[in-house]
């Protein structure tokens, strides 16, 4: 077999065959394909995509291209979840406790956060000591005890995506239904989960910026996992505001927190009962209103909150940070933007506000970006709100003036005072699984 | 302006416009694109194709990466012409004088052949001494006095080209009418003619298997020719058959000196008068009956002949090895060929000749190949002919029994001897030019 043949047929829109997809994958892992030939292939798959049974081949390549990790030694089903990403997501620290609280098992790899899009490795450790790099016993044996445990991903999963990443993101080829949808749903077959549960962002500050284009990510993705033998759903949901009220590290734990009280603002809360509520009924704990109900009773009887306490201090966190940062962090400088006129505030870039939490240091250009914990942005109205001129619109913090200054220049283009109500945006706006897709 | 701009707008069909092409081709000389990325951009062009004015610019920048060469010191029009390339195709050697002696201009650059495709330089040094590196003064003068010169493609024409096509040939790019018209294209625009006539083969011996794609090819090159303000013409000729009856370096060029003394097979003589009319007329000297009638006249007063000669004497050849191989060469060995029985002979492939010469040792392998000048193959018999058992069909010429034998066995797959009579296939498929694209 020879690389140039596999590269002709994907470029004559020919279907690749399970041996050719082993034979590309195990070479470019080996470190034997030049990457003009990896490039050229990536441009024929960007151009011709992939037919849903190659595409659920080629993602499961690369799954084995790397560790696979055995949950075997965890009862019961366990059910993944998965964002692709958006500003302000900090569900997973919040469903992960109520899942848990409701008998429920979530052993979850996550990673960090680049550009506008924050990580939830990232947030975790924001709470001082939180050790986010469990040895594979130590995980297991956490979420056996606490029945939830979060670390960082190791660099070993799925070794052929790194290759491929590399290289599409000098190529043009980032922006590809199938490509996209093997990277993420190899990370995810490869962590070893039974069920996967998918939360697709749409809008400006997601990488989907259409409901077209998150439709058709959700079902390659959902396809790709129900091909290889695990029950996978997506939900879409709207990402042309942050989600909740606060934009960075510390923040948002503190929000997470809060809403496991009860206190947490609407849409976090709701989107945060509907993915615990299909996790614990993918879990056969249920079906999906009994699922929810249970949810929600988990954070009115306190159970929730006693879990993520749990979690905290058995990963090493310490708690009393969320309380008094200042007794850990140096108090950042406060910036407040107010509104300029009477009228409706409206978010309309929550891109823009990505972009502004990343000026004021909450987020990283580079990998190498050193994150400052305590900055970011708290929303002091939600989108939607009636308010009057002077009333404090966002609360900025940073360590320093000029982020500050720059962070309010970027916020400028993130909302509009208009004199007209907007019309309420749903969150949840369509959710795509087996049963949609008739599979 | 970034590499990676330009690749995702063409993946996206875009058009490139002149100052990305410029930057890319550019760029690409100076050697500071890495390799995947021009594959990418490959593979975008592959996949996506260029329009006729994108095509246009590609080309002359391709032209313009390397030296152009200025006939301005030649009177007259100066019209090149180029073969795509078949088996036993000696068509420059036999033009070129019949031009001449008519009163045109020839000033052609000429390549060396690889694989079964045959090269006009490579046939040329077979003459003892003849001279295929003359400078660009040497070059010139000839033309002026002789009025035709070849020599070899130096290495700084369209070097964009050379890069380019390394990195087709492995990452299956190679078939692609836009990648293959500018690659022939650049090096003509940069060999500073005024007007093109090309001779698109077509069929088994060819690059171009069938009409469609032979007719896109030539339509795509006469669209750059005229875009950048050169007269160009096409004329599709059959290759399922060598041209004429030798192959192999000396023998076409004594059935080229034999044809230019009208004692020529027929489909050489017809195509040598017509692509001779054609640059006659597109030169302004008479219209294209006028000019194949003194082209025909050329032949028969023995003027054409004389101009060989004069040609390959100005050059530095050796004509006695025409008629007297062996005072140069080596006798070969030989082996003849006979029909199994009676009917009809039929060649069926002309790519299995082809590879006959090139087991012969007429032909390369790999570029560092030595040729062995007297090594091929002679057509006792026409394809067509009626054939009795035993009657002679190939003559084979090499220097070792075990090349005859490789050489016999590749034959196998080139003709047929059936009951009965095939039909016959005209040698001129169509022509291509600004008339017939009403450009």
């Amino acid at each position: 077999m020879r690389v140039c043949d596999i590269i002709e047929k994907k470029a004559a829109r020919g279907e690749l065959n399970e041996e050719e997809i082993q034979f590309f994958l195990g070479a470019l892992c080996a470190g034997s394909i030049p990457d003009y030939q990896t490039s050229a292939l990536l441009m024929a798959i960007f151009l011709n995509g992939m037919t849903e049974r190659e595409l659920a081949r080629w993602t499961l390549g690369m799954a084995r291209s790397g560790d696979l990790v055995d949950l075997s030694a965890i009862g019961g089903v366990k059910v993944d979840k998965h964002s692709t990403g958006g500003i302000g997501d900090k569900t997973t620290v919040i469903l992960g406790p109520i899942v848990a609280a409701c008998g429920g098992k979530l052993a979850k790899m996550s990673g960090r956060g680049l550009g506008f899009s924050g990580g939830t490795i990232d947030k975790l450790e924001s709470l001082p000591g939180f050790n986010t790099a469990l040895s594979q016993d130590e995980f297991i044996r956490l979420v056996n005890t606490v029945g939830m445990a979060v670390t960082g991903q190791t660099a070993s999963v799925a070794l052929a995506d790194k290759k491929l990443y590399a290289l599409r993101d000098v190529t043009a080829t980032v922006n590809s239904i199938p490509l996209i949808a093997s990277s993420i749903m190899s990370k995810k077959l490869a962590s070893g989960a039974d069920k996967i549960v998918l939360d697709v962002k749409v809008g400006s500050g997601a990488f989907m910026k259409t409901m077209d284009d998150a439709r058709k990510l959700a079902a390659a993705m959902v396809s790709i996992g129900e091909e290889n033998g695990r029950e996978t759903a997506a939900i879409l949901t709207n990402m042309d505001r942050p989600l909740g009220r606060r934009v960075g590290n510390l923040l948002e734990m503190q929000e997470a927190y809060e809403t496991l009280q009860g206190r947490g603002p609407a849409d976090l809360t709701e989107l945060c009962l509907w993915l615990s509520a299909r996790m614990l009924s993918m879990a056969g704990l249920g079906d999906f209103e009994a699922c929810r109900k249970k949810a929600e009773a988990s954070i009115e009887n306190g159970a929730a909150a006693a879990k993520f306490r749990e979690f905290v201090t058995a990963q090493g966190g310490d708690l009393t940070v969320l309380d008094h940062p200042e007794a850990h962090y140096p108090r950042p400088l406060e910036r407040v933007v107010t509104a300029a006129a009477d009228g409706y505030f409206r978010i309309v870039s929550a891109e823009a506000i990505g972009r502004a939490s990343v000026s004021l240091g909450a987020g990283r250009v580079t990998k190498e970006d050193a994150i400052d914990f305590t900055a970011g942005i708290v929303l002091e109205a939600a989108s939607g709100d009636r308010v009057v001129k002077g009333q404090p619109l966002f609360r900025l913090c940073a360590a320093a003036e000029a982020r500050l200054e720059a962070a309010a220049q970027d916020l400028a283009a993130a909302y509009r005072i208009t004199e007209d109500a907007p019309e309420a945006e749903p969150l949840i706006l369509d959710v795509v699984d087996r049963r949609t897709l008739a599979l």
